[in-house]
């Protein structure tokens, strides 16, 4: 329990023993007025490819701070091959929902523009601060990749067909999704959820003819877009996904 | 589509052919400022016992409004008995997870006291507020039952055994939530997730040794308690709930 008890935050430096590492202004006003924490205290660094580091706060100056690297508190190791694609929601659900997808484990996130999304600007870095939030939260090695938004027609066009697209599909039509996914393999996956307003008949139609698409269903209630995606991600990770194994794997 | 065109309304009356329902302030306003409907227009009402109406809006007055029933739209239909047992968290998580509950088809939220509990003041008129906004959008013809908080051990000491209760289990020691699913059966079930905090050592050994508990993991990332209680009420409504069928049934 004594590794939960160290702050971590995500840097972009590399990691290697006995390295100094800056610390921006907002991860030293974290660490000393926030947390409370004084040059000498222990806290956690992990940069997305060289695992995650013991180091200890060495100063606080007027702009940021450092921290020097003790030893590695863990191996760099892959995670989940996870996308998921949604057509950009308020501001409230979306920053939930990029919180909520960090925490399953997605890897990359793509805002896609449908036929009935009502656009709005996407304040990517607003996103990108939540999801690094979110993955020092839940002790990921990696963060999500966040992209520009672009219309899902693009994006589906360039797909890799060896990604099985789960889509939530609210017609009715679809199989239930623990039925769908018991006969599906892992691998990469990706997940589709539509706007508030739904897809319209032939971006439906369009969705299941293609080759890749795996339409499934969520039950007889009517589900939020950001519901629905947390929910297919759960079941993936459940079923395809890293949830397999238990904690300590 | 004709059908989710219709705004629902939950109200507290007996809803009968020809009957005039009364609207209150909240909802007059809502359907005349918001939705700017006028006299007329139809909408729909359900009231967790009659199924769901069809209404035509009678009179906006100086406080509420009126609605004349027409005819049934759908008939009363048991929903799921899932219960969530969950320590209260912040005001926004905790306003967001009554929302996910409701649309995941929670038929009772229970607030529980635990060990590591930071007791806030609960505000229920609140909560339940957010569960009728969710069950109105979600198609559901009922509420969920905001009960209480109270402390976990007594609701736990006069729990009826025939309702397993699913713990969340971030020891590692638990199986994968989907294999231990795998092996049970439908009925009525509940969830109980822990502070943000996580249980103590004490709790979960209490919890583990209770015949009714199924103890689960969640896969290797540290999920925030809102976060795992959407998780593992989406897995139980897809294993052995009512998402096993289609939207149809």
């Amino acid at each position: 329990m004594a590794y939960q008890a160290l702050t971590r935050l995500y840097v972009e430096a590399p990691l290697s023993a006995g390295a100094e590492i800056a610390l921006d202004d907002q991860q030293a006003h974290y660490l000393q007025h926030v947390l409370r924490l004084a040059p000498g205290a222990e806290i956690a660094l992990f940069n997305g490819s060289d695992g995650e580091w013991a180091a200890r706060i060495e100063a606080f100056g007027r702009k940021g701070g450092s921290a020097r690297l003790l030893s590695q508190r863990r191996a760099p190791r892959p995670e989940p091959d996870l996308w998921l694609l949604f057509a950009p929601l308020k501001r409230a659900r979306i920053d939930y929902l990029v919180e909520k997808a960090t925490e399953l484990g997605v890897s990359a996130i793509w805002p896609v523009y449908t036929a009935r999304t009502v656009v709005e600007r996407l304040n990517l870095d607003r996103l990108r601060a939540h999801a690094r939030e979110a993955a020092e939260q839940t002790e990921r090695l990696h963060l999500p990749e966040i992209h520009p938004a672009e219309d899902l027609a693009k994006l589906l066009a360039r797909w890799a067909p060896d990604r099985p697209l789960l889509v939530c599909d609210e017609s009715g039509a679809a199989p239930p999704i623990a039925a769908a996914l018991g006969a599906r393999a892992p691998g990469p996956w990706a997940v589709l959820v539509g706007p508030e307003g739904g897809f319209t008949d032939m971006e439906l139609d369009g969705l299941r003819n293609l080759p890749f698409v795996c339409a499934v269903g969520l039950g007889p209630r009517v589900l939020r877009a950001d519901t629905a995606a947390i929910a297919a991600l759960a079941l993936l990770q459940a079923h395809l996904g890293d949830w397999r194994a238990g904690r300590g794997a």
